[in-house]
């Protein structure tokens, strides 16, 4: 909630000892919870990444971890303010990973890497221009740093060289020692905020999973989506009339495929780019009766908008007064932060969607890139600087949307393209337009570091077989959506595979009580739903440096390559997905210490070992630890309030249990304790003889399940 | 000089008489001289572009251009100090165009880009991050802003779109209007400066040549390079030892080709990267009859450096107090703002380099990038920030070095990395490791805008084509070199085109007068030796925009595509050179207003259009303008101190003048007056019948030229 992070930020600047250029001593820290330390350095501005967000830390949940401390002492960070600008540095050991650091696509591992962490458009380079820049790193030494400023960050992780420093490189004649590097080793990770001040959180491990559930914690824990928003998602092409969605999604019923929500895009507004958010009677002449309608088929609507505000709406006139001073597309920006402007904008959205059954938002273009945005020299009436406006505004948008639901005591799941450190616990999954499906692996590994969602979104594609292929990766993902915003293709588009794609998109409803759970334990716990590998105990796959080769013009300096690991994940507790690319027969897949069966089948298929797999077209790799519970509904094609019998299927030779989670599926009310636990629970006794068990308490209220057939997966 | 402008700092200070943060009134303007406007801002930083360089401005120079008055109007230029940053913002005109703002290598307009200007490596993306982003920009409406802040500087040209536009742009539905555009038409060019405060200065044209040339005048005026710095240059590979120069050096001689400087590469001393700026007494045992036995051969010697300073030399201990926080390369990195620094570095390089000969350096890694350099949270004993020694690093060496030289009376030539504003009268050639030919030519375009030279250097290429087409081009730039410094390439090394380097090889050797004449016309008179096409007067060439196709993947906003003129250039007053590449056959070459004739023939080319053009792979086509005179040398092989008989070409059919220059080709005596002007007249009576002469007043001191012998390039 924002008064508590404005008393924070208070108490910061009381505590801001000193106000000179070198403050090396004026820094105080604070712990603010068992495992969470606060730091004052200079004077912190009064506007940070968590100051306008509506968000409340879960500090008891954070205090059910336990105490914990930091691997790192005080007197290893270093902190100083200098020519307006903050400097901090933190120590690296030998073979010290860093983690997170925003949305990058390329790379999971960070070191080595130089970054402007910087709201933008992703453009093909992991320089710190990302949909969510957030300043929070990951160290495998067991802890992490957040910090606090909205402005853009530059970042140094491992790569810059101290006079001073403790472990020098080695010094290297380049003319005569082939052991010459062109980046001689760093023992540092530094940070330069272009502010007087900056509060620093640091989070305690041991584990680097403990960190990044202290972080999500810290922000108000995971978000959970309303249970429909774990379905199937289609988004129609932009200029698709009512008449023309409705028979969209009849071919959808007829063929037999899953869809919870249908996403319409910028034609449903009577103009876009900019925006009056107000629906194009033309296209859709009722939209009351249209919405209704697909409502009583359990299909929810979701519409596209981006910030800008046409003047051509009922809007202009009332909201221009908190917009700033430049136009995008020649639209004109409201100022999010501000109260005022905030009413406006929510009256106007509930009156045209939210009183019409529209269940939630993709909010487009706030993320950049420069060429349209605000640029830096823009000002905004509340006066918050353009480059914080840019650094929030996504988030901001995520807030105030979030809110308005909120207070109909109504969840919502959307889609928006920027955000930043403080927005876990809103409902919003980041994508964009850039398409590159192992790249898109790569984010979802990322995006599990800093406390945000991310989703691969499925559209165009030039075969069937690489349709098939994201389509696989996608129902694995936070939103399992197609996207034929502009090129109108169907899940059944590549009729070669529409068998296949129909049943990964039912295995994905199958899903939704195991994902429901892992994002129960995102919101409870701050365990994110999907997981990098290196987040999971006993994965060991160590980055691959390659010594570069002189090339006089491509590689000068003969710069060392870095291979990593980075087109795996982990989904809930329990599975491992390693999906198949376009062109591939086969691949590696990276088994962590201890058992590992396949999903399918229950097939042992190794530990702690590198497997090689040709799975066929038909499937994508997955599987589940030891002792794994995986739930699964039947294969329904909508999310109705009802209850379905539940598969409860058991992997490999141990005991184990599973704390199935349940609730309404679409209120609030779980936050005041109405939701509950189901305790799914396998006994192998000393035979190998399996019994499983459903412990459902007396008085569990129980909403979506009606029974409990256990499977035992052995692979016979 | 540095004190001048110590003077107009402090100037700046006391009349910012407003510290508030939105100070638009507390503007002050001044006319410097004629047609140069200084404006304060708020409160300019001590450190600035020019503070800390060694130039004197050539105000008698600019005088002498006349009054000239500014077509913006104060009123429409505005300044505002916000959130600690300066905001300037320019008025654009519906066809007015944008030239300048740093070494651009794709792009010669810069209106519709957004940059920020920063010291670096150019990787390939003309976004501000280049060898000199000199913050100067030159519009079509003839003047010119010149920011002079040593900060990284963000700018938006025609780029961002203000509410309060006085030609806004229409607002369009994307859904439904074809004629939607991605970036709206802007009237805006702004600037973000983070400091609170800046220096802006003023030129007036009314040409854009004249502003150029006002820009360079105010820095000092060009740099005359000595004459041999205009002969062939050759850069041998990095471990060469002497006997390995010197026989590469007999193959030139034996083969017939030009040779005016020799290249050393890093190998050439004790320890590279990190440097001792110290002989390696292997490879070069006797380092003083080396130099010497090739400044007897009319061969200069050139040595390669970097910045970083090697604890294995004799420097070390003494330039250790004076070094910053940081290491490259392990390396120390001198506080080159320093005079202490100074002093020790110039002891040090007259000791080991001066005093043996050298006649100059190649300074390499001043510019970046990021992954090699001291970061911005590094720290410099003189207290400068870390940004600005990046900004100005390269200017600095630059200064440093070219004062060492100057103190012995003694001109120097050579090349360097970065640079910045204010280094137009340095006598360095910027280069890089980036390896286009074409964006080279973009480059040299690029360049006489910004007061700084640019060689597109030779290296591998992957046919004798392109090897020729390239060997082509750098013949016509400031330097022209081969550098094989790491695959040991000679001019010969294509056998099938041997004969055809070897002539424009000494085509280059012949110019040398007339290219002497246009640096001297540099330095007296500030007009760029290669120059735009567009600062001649009579080129008329649109820039044609595209109408973007739409895209899902590639291109989902449907962006336009810009296609403009940006390979060929000016050389001297009468020259246009047109190089062809690697591939081509034929290319289209636009000539200005006015007739122009073939350079080696002398037939009619056309007159204000396009013609096609298939030279053959022995020639660069060449054009001469109505009435040019250019004075040929003979084809030497070597710069001597002699005098040469002087063929001097007429070309068309109109009367005409050329005011040749010459002084001893070595000294600084030229700027004491010591220098002369000798007329070569070309007379045309009604019958067509040409008679030429050499006006060489009573007492002139002639040191080049022996003989003059007219030839009237008729086409037949």
């Amino acid at each position: 909630m924002r008064r508590y992070f404005v008393a924070i930020c208070t108490l910061c600047i009381l505590s801001a000892c000193n106000n000179s250029p070198q403050n090396k001593g004026g820094v105080e820290w604070k712990e603010e919870v068992a495992g969470v330390w606060n730091v004052s350095v200079g004077t912190p501005e009064k506007i940070n990444l968590l100051s306008e967000l509506n968000i409340s830390p879960k500090f008891d949940a954070i205090r059910k971890m336990g105490e914990a401390s930091l691997p790192v002492s005080q007197e290893d960070i270093s902190f100083e303010v200098v020519d307006g600008k903050t400097y901090i540095r933190f120590p690296l050991e030998k073979d010290e990973k860093i983690f997170g650091l925003g949305l990058n696509f390329k790379t999971v591992e960070q070191r080595g890497r130089i970054m402007r962490l910087h709201v933008d458009h992703y453009t093909g380079k992991d320089d710190g221009r990302t949909h969510t820049p957030v300043p929070f790193f990951v160290s495998s030494r067991g802890y992490g740093a957040f910090i606090n400023s909205a402005r853009y960050i530059d970042t140094w992780v491992g790569t810059s060289v101290r006079k001073d420093s403790k472990n020098p490189p080695v010094v290297r004649d380049r003319n005569t020692d082939k052991n010459w590097e062109a980046q001689p080793y760093s023992d540092n990770l530094e940070f330069l905020i272009p502010a007087e001040g900056v509060e620093v959180v640091l989070f305690a491990g041991p584990t680097m999973l403990d960190v990044v559930r202290r972080f999500n914690l810290y922000n108000g824990g995971g978000a959970l989506p309303p249970r429909w928003g774990l379905g199937f998602w289609h988004r129609v092409p932009s200029l698709f009339s009512d008449k023309e969605v409705n028979e969209e999604v009849a071919q959808f019923e007829k063929r037999g495929f899953p869809l919870s929500v249908v996403g319409l895009e910028p034609g449903w507004m009577s103009r876009s780019y900019p925006c009056t958010y107000e629906w194009d009677r033309v296209r859709f002449p009722d939209p009351d009766h249209f919405v209704k309608n697909l409502n009583d088929q359990y299909i929810k609507t979701n519409v596209w908008i981006n910030p800008y505000v046409s003047p051509d709406g009922e809007l202009y006139d009332k909201i221009e007064p908190y917009t700033g001073s430049h136009t995008v597309w020649c639209g004109i920006v409201p100022d999010y932060s501000m109260p005022a402007a905030q009413k406006i904008m929510v009256e106007h959205f509930e009156k045209h969607q939210l009183d019409k059954g529209i269940s939630g938002y993709k909010m487009d273009e706030n993320d950049g890139y420069d060429f349209w945005l605000w640029p830096d020299v823009a000002s905004f009436p509340s006066g918050m600087p353009a480059e914080q406006m840019r650094q929030i505004y996504g988030s901001l948008m995520q807030s105030v949307t979030m809110d308005m639901f909120r207070k109909r005591n109504t969840r919502t799941y959307g889609l928006v393209r920027a955000g930043n450190a403080g927005t876990s616990s809103y409902p919003y999954v980041i994508y964009n337009d850039y398409y590159a499906h192992r790249d898109f692996i790569t984010a979802l590994i990322n995006s599990s570091f800093i406390g945000v969602l991310w989703t691969p979104e499925v559209r165009s594609s030039g075969t069937g077989e690489e349709w098939l292929r994201r389509m696989q990766t996608v129902c694995f993902s936070p939103v399992a959506q197609l996207d034929a915003w502009a090129d109108g293709t169907k899940p059944w588009s590549f009729p070669e595979v529409e068998k296949e794609v129909r049943e990964i998109a039912q295995l994905r409803m199958q899903l939704i009580p195991y994902l429901y759970t892992a994002f129960a334990d995102y919101t409870f716990e701050g365990t994110p739903p999907m997981r990098a590998m290196n987040l999971e105990e006993g994965y060991q796959a160590d980055t691959q440096t390659e010594k570069g080769v002189l090339d006089a013009t491509a590689n000068p300096y003969a710069m060392a390559v870095k291979r990593e690991v980075k087109d795996q994940f982990m989904v809930g507790p329990s599975l491992l997905v390693a999906p198949l690319f376009a062109g591939e027969k086969e691949r590696q897949v990276i088994l962590p210490q201890g058992k590992w069966y396949d999903f399918y089948t229950g097939e042992f298929a190794g530990e702690g070992e590198v497997i090689t797999v040709s799975p066929g077209l038909s499937k994508i790799p997955v599987y589940v630890k030891e002792g794994g519970i995986i739930p699964l509904w039947p294969a329904v094609t909508k999310v109705k309030d009802e209850k379905l019998p539940l598969e409860v299927r058991h992997y490999g030779k141990t005991s184990s249990s599973y704390n199935l989670y349940d609730d309404d599926g679409k209120t609030f009310d779980y936050e005041k304790g109405d939701f509950s636990r189901i305790v799914l629970k396998v006994d192998v006794n000393t035979n190998g003889d399996k019994t499983g068990k459903a412990i459902i308490p007396e008085g569990t209220k129980v909403w979506s399940f009606s029974d409990y057939n256990f499977r035992f997966m052995t692979g016979k």
